[in-house]
């Protein structure tokens, strides 16, 4: 019998994978589990009844072409639907500027394929999303991490990173920003950021590549739309590449995502694409477009807001009370995400076995850095879970952080002593000694 | 202003595309353009009002995971039935050989990167299904053709070219097969090539990829179902990777297709597909295992043979009565296509300007050649035209046939001097003098 081991390639060997994904996977393994892991959006949340409506017309109606193989750019309804979205995010793009790609996860994909090369250096905030470091890291590029504050990426430490890598001879093919509501900070990049960062790209030559799945979901008690405009609408000079989906603000089944960039881009993310997977699912773009076209989406957008404001408030009451001393955090203006950064020593890599043990998952900080790691953070989800269930999961939480102090508990450094390359540790909640 | 070229890496650069997907687009821009260049199945045999039903108890159904992010892994339930569906064929496979891709292109996308490594040797029929020829290139792999001949891929070659390549100093990473109703040539790889083939690989020590989406179905007036069988169902050693869809039998819009392999190999297909898009889309996956479960898929096959039978049966009498002396070709037993060689020196490369002119398209014999190709044959998709278009599709390249001849009759070189490496060239219908 062949090892079957031995045919795969050196790349398959390197393969690096999602830690979120591992957690969704143990997710459906457990019984009555709290996730605070995968950001999920609500399925309550979902046009249920609608997309029921849309569907039985577009089954029952005459165009053959609804289950049939689509054009690898998109279904040409929906492209045009995306220039509009665009345009009311003050991003001008032409039909030739914009793909569908399935899922925001292939849009990363095709960026690796078209921009980088093995060893090439992709720079990413630190902390970042775990699948644009997937994605990347699985072309073979080298990923560089950048700090971030509570304003978002350090322009200090990113010119330093760019010079420290040029002078190395290395080609940095880009650096990867997710600006509103931060997967997985949460944070808000501060308009004055982006336009620094969009100066500094056209100063140093830089690609930009933006990737905004959040930016609808701003919560008004926090945040306000105009904080939430896109460094590509800026773009005077096609420097930025615009991610964005609707999975968040329709459904993440079907699928269905896009990118915006400058034509040539684009023409070369087509063929990408169609060695990739020929073209994405034709009845989920139909869907989309028809739930677009009957102003469901817009319609919606508020309530979708209002529903994961609350959870947040419910996560943040909890912690507060739950926690309180033990865990800062930055309040999260949007989005599906908070992170907590814990004291008293708590590793929260150790921590997620107790945590598993309690009933609630969550995605250890670790999972998110491209460079060691001290792992006194964790982010957690308030998108899936109904606000009763995330009172439950950060008090399961709770539970496992208090055991985990009281077993180590003269091991532990003192806050002050946690390393400066730690996460950003800008939350609201002082830090307390327990009590 | 950045030219946005320049951001490119040297990959995309090199980035191929498919002259199928090319002739597809083309395809919504020309008025009544009847095609047979794409390897569409025929919409009106798709179960539109099953689909409907389902699609309707699903989406009112209180399961909330339908629409959601779904396992890397694929849908479990469909999953279970993909094994049933393996075990009909004779291929026994636990759900942990499986895995469910977005549409086989991203199954040969996933072989590409699990497989290959940039400079590697994938071996391929000659002619090839273009989507394999850009999943393997545009991962840098080197593409090598091997000769084929009416009853499958030639051994002699194979054998010969493997030891060239490994005496080169190359790593042979698989050989790509299509054993049933191969695209594009249509051809049924013969039982006894296929146990050859399947042994020549175990003394090499070679993996085999064996696609098979047209297996199912085979015209029962010359094929019999067992002529079928894949070379994955004799594999006790676990070297044959087995990729098969449900886009010729249920439709293509849903990209649900899937790979069975060893699991160890699965495994890193898995971390391969977090990286490439998460997850398939988990409405389609719902739909199709329903369409399965309801038993539709089964109970339909025989129609869709009957139907696609007749569609062939259009096509070679039209050919006869149309091109009779001009063209030959091998009865396909089965599936979407006929590998069509013409004579008189008819390139079909340049035959492509004045079809498209009358009104018809097919895709130039060239698209599928890995090395230096003569051009004077085509591939003729009979799928989805009705039998009264394809009759009409004929005569307007008949049309097209007979004038390109007339413009060049002193520059053709006679049948007899057609360049050996040309692909196999086995019809029934004699090659006769044109009247």
């Amino acid at each position: 019998m062949p090892d079957p081991l031995a045919y795969l390639s050196r790349t398959a060997r390197t393969l690096r994978e999602s830690a979120i994904r591992k957690a969704s996977d143990l997710q459906s393994a457990v019984p009555d589990l709290i996730s605070l892991a995968g950001g999920f959006p609500d399925p309550s949340l979902f046009p249920w009844e609608e997309l029921n409506e849309i569907s039985q017309s577009i089954l029952t109606g005459t165009d053959p072409t609804v289950l049939q193989y689509g054009l690898t750019r998109g279904y040409r309804p929906l492209i045009g639907a995306i220039t509009e979205i665009l345009a009311s995010r003050d991003i001008r793009a032409t039909p030739e500027e914009v793909i569908v790609t399935t899922g925001s996860q292939q849009a990363l994909d095709l960026c690796a394929r078209v921009f980088t090369d093995p060893g090439d250096t992709v720079l990413v905030e630190l902390p970042a999303y775990t699948g644009a470091i997937t994605a990347f890291g699985n072309q073979q590029a080298r990923l560089v991490g950048v700090r971030q504050d509570d304003a978002g990426i350090d322009l200090v430490d990113l010119d330093r990173v760019l010079s420290r890598e040029r002078a190395a001879g290395r080609r940095v093919a880009l650096v990867y920003v997710v600006p509103n509501f931060q997967n997985p900070t949460g944070l808000l990049m501060s308009r004055e950021r982006r336009a620094s960062l969009l100066a500094w790209a056209g100063q140093q030559n830089v690609l930009v590549v933006e990737d905004d799945p959040y930016g609808g979901l701003y919560f008004d008690d926090v945040a306000r739309a105009e904080e939430t405009r896109p460094i590509k609408s800026d773009d005077a000079e096609g420097r930025v590449v615009y991610l964005s989906t609707f999975s968040k603000t329709a459904a993440p089944g079907f699928r269905v995502a896009w990118i915006a960039a400058p034509a040539p881009i684009v023409d070369r993310m087509e063929i990408a694409k169609q060695s990739a997977d020929l073209c994405t699912g034709s009845l989920d773009q139909r869907l989309v477009y028809e739930i677009y076209r009957r102003g469901t989406l817009d319609r919606r957008l508020p309530l979708l807001r209002e529903s994961y404001r609350k959870k947040r408030i419910a996560m943040e009451q909890a912690l507060r009370r739950e926690l309180n001393g033990l865990v800062s955090w930055s309040t999260p203006k949007g989005g599906f995400f908070l992170w907590a950064s814990f004291h008293e020593g708590v590793n929260t890599d150790v921590l997620l076995k107790g945590a598993i043990a309690r009933g609630v998952l969550y995605v250890p900080g670790s999972a998110f850095f491209v460079d060691a790691h001290s792992g006194a953070d964790a982010r957690l989800s308030f998108s899936t879970p109904s606000p009763e269930r995330i009172d439950a999961g950060i008090a399961r939480l709770a539970s496992a952080v208090r055991e985990e102090i009281a077993v180590t508990p003269s091991e532990v450094p003192q806050p002050s002593e946690v390393p400066p390359a730690s996460p950003p540790r800008v939350g609201p909640a002082p830090a307390r000694s327990r009590g």
